[in-house]
C-alpha cells in the first residue's frame, strides 16, 4: 500500500494510491484524520484502510504534496554509507545530525529550486525513516516498533551557503530544496533489517550514486535511538537516514545542478523521486 | 504592554499581563486568535488589546508556556557578540547558524531539564526577536518593519552531546533545555536600532555574563536579512540572537550547572527570565 498527502481544489488531504490516482482518506475519515501525520499518531487504524478502495481523486485533479507535508521535526543524518575500500579507522563515534525545516520541503513532481543566491546546487538521494509511535530513550531493540513506514529524501544542498560557517543549516534550508516522496510504504513492506534494498540517484539519467541499505554506518535502530535520547519523537517525524558518496561535490570535477537537470532518486521496494531543476524567479 | 503564552485547566492560550494575572486573549478574542501566533499572523489587530483590561486569569490558576509555544522555526545564532579586547580579525564573514526544536522549549519558571546522560549542561543568555510579519528575500533596511517585539531565552546547552560531531543538533536540542519567556514586549518598548539594552546572566546570583545589544556582530537586521535569503519567515518565527562570553564552558574551570542551580537571564527594557535546574527523572 502506497500512502501519499496531496492537495485538490478543495484543499490539502491524504490517501492511498488506487488504479487512477487516489482514495481520499482525509475525506473518507470524515475529517477525523486531516493528514497523514494525524493518522500516524491515531495509531494508524488499519479498518480504514481495509476494503475496496477505488479512487476519489483523479492524478489530472490533483498535486502531491511532500510524504509529510508538516512533521515537528525532519532529522538528517549526513554521509552515513560504508564505500567500498574506506577506511574503517574513519567512521566517526556519532552520527553527524542536523535539521531540515518543513518550509524546505517539496513533492514528486515539484521544481527543486536552484537559488538565486548560488551555481552550487547539489543533490543526495537518502532513504527516509517515517514514525509511527511517539517515544523517547527508546531502545536500539524496540526501535523498529516506532516506524510507521519509509519512503525517498533528495537532500538538495547548496554547498557555498552549507560552509559559509561550521554549521550547515543555511545551506540545508532552502526553499525548494527538500524532495520528499513520491509516497510512503508501510514498514513491513521494507524489511530493512533482513536485507539491504539498492538506493539509486541519476541526473539525467546517469547513475551518479548507488549503494544499498545494509551498508548504513549508524543503522535505523541506532540513529532512532540516538536522537530520542535529546528529543522525544513523535508520529510523522521523518529521519533521513544520510547518503552515500556520488553526490555533486564528491566528483572530479565537482558537478552542480542546473536548471533542466532531471534528479531521480530510486529506492529498491519504494519507488523513484523524481523532480526538474528550476531556477528561482 | 507585556504579551504572555499560558496555560490553565482550559487548555493553552494567550494574553496580556494585569494586576494579579493575565487579561486572557484566546477567550476574548472568542476563539478568533487561540494563540499568540495566529494573533501576530493576523497582524496583531491593536483594537482586541485596547481599553482598560483585566486579568481574567489569576497567576496561581495558570502556568506560563514558552512565549511561543509552537514557532514554525527558531533559528539560533551561536556567539555573536564583539568582545572587550577581542580580536577585530577574528570576527567570522557570516553568522554561525542552528535550529532549535520547538519541543525541546521551556517556560520561565520552569524546570530546565540536567539529562540523565551529561553532566555538562550550559547556559547561555540571550536576547530573541519574534518575527510579526512574514517575508522572504527582506533587504537590511526593511528588516525591523518584520520584528513584532523581543523576549529572553536560555539556550541551554549539553556540551559534550553538543561536540558528539561538528554539527551542534543533540547538544542544543535536548527536551527541557530552551528557556524562553517570561513575556514577549512589542518591538516600539525595545528600540535597539537607537541604543543598546544590557543583557546579564546570573548563576545563583553571581553575574556570570554581561554585554549589551548594540555588541552584536551581525545585528538584527543582517540576521533577518541573512535568514529570509535561504527560508521565508513566517509570523511567530523566533530569531535567538546568540551570547556572549562568561557562559560555563567559557570560564577556568569550566563550570557546568547542578540540580538546584538558579539560572536568571536579565535584558534591560524586557525582564528577567528565571528556571531552576532539575535533574531529569
Amino acid at each position: 500500500m502506497k500512502l501519499v498527502s496531496f492537495s485538490t481544489q478543495a484543499g490539502p488531504s491524504w490517501g492511498v494510491t488506487c488504479d487512477g490516482g487516489f482514495a481520499d482518506m482525509g475525506l473518507r475519515s470524515a475529517g477525523a484524520y486531516p493528514d497523514l501525520r494525524s493518522f500516524l499518531a491515531a495509531g494508524a487504524p488499519a479498518d480504514l484502510l481495509s476494503g475496496p478502495l477505488k479512487a476519489d481523486v483523479s492524478e489530472a485533479d490533483s498535486r502531491l504534496l511532500p510524504v509529510i507535508p508538516n512533521p515537528e521535526k525532519i532529522v538528517m543524518a549526513a554521509l552515513n554509507y560504508h564505500e567500498p575500500g574506506g577506511d574503517p579507522a574513519k567512521v566517526p563515534d556519532y552520527p553527524v545530525l542536523f535539521l531540515r525545516l518543513p518550509s524546505s520541503q517539496i513533492a514528486h513532481g515539484d521544481p527543486l529550486i536552484k537559488p538565486r543566491q548560488s551555481d552550487r546546487l547539489d543533490f543526495e538521494g537518502e532513504l527516509a525513516v517515517i514514525i509511527g509511535k511517539a517515544g523517547r530513550h527508546i531502545p536500539k531493540d524496540q526501535a523498529m516498533a516506532h516506524v510507521a513506514g519509509y519512503s525517498i529524501y533528495n537532500d538538495g544542498s547548496v554547498r557555498d551557503w552549507q560552509k559559509h560557517s561550521h554549521q550547515f543549516t543555511p545551506g540545508k534550508n532552502f526553499t525548494g530544496t527538500g524532495a520528499f516522496g513520491p509516497w510512503m510504504v508501510e514498514a513491513a513492506a521494507l524489511p530493512v533489517s533482513e536485507r539491504g534494498f539498492s538506493l539509486v540517484t541519476r541526473v539525467n539519467g546517469v547513475e551518479k550514486q548507488r549503494t544499498d541499505t545494509s551498508k548504513m554506518i549508524f543503522d535505523i535502530p541506532y540513529l532512532i535511538s540516538y536522537i530520542s535520547t535529546f528529543a522525544p519523537l513523535f508520529p510523522g517525524d521523518v529521519i533521513v537516514t544520510g547518503t552515500c558518496t556520488g553526490f555533486g561535490t564528491t566528483r572530479t570535477p565537482p558537478e552542480f545542478l542546473s536548471p533542466g537537470d532531471v534528479v531521480e532518486v530510486e529506492i529498491e521496494g519504494i519507488g523513484t523521486l523524481s523532480n526538474t531543476v528550476e531556477a528561482e524567479r
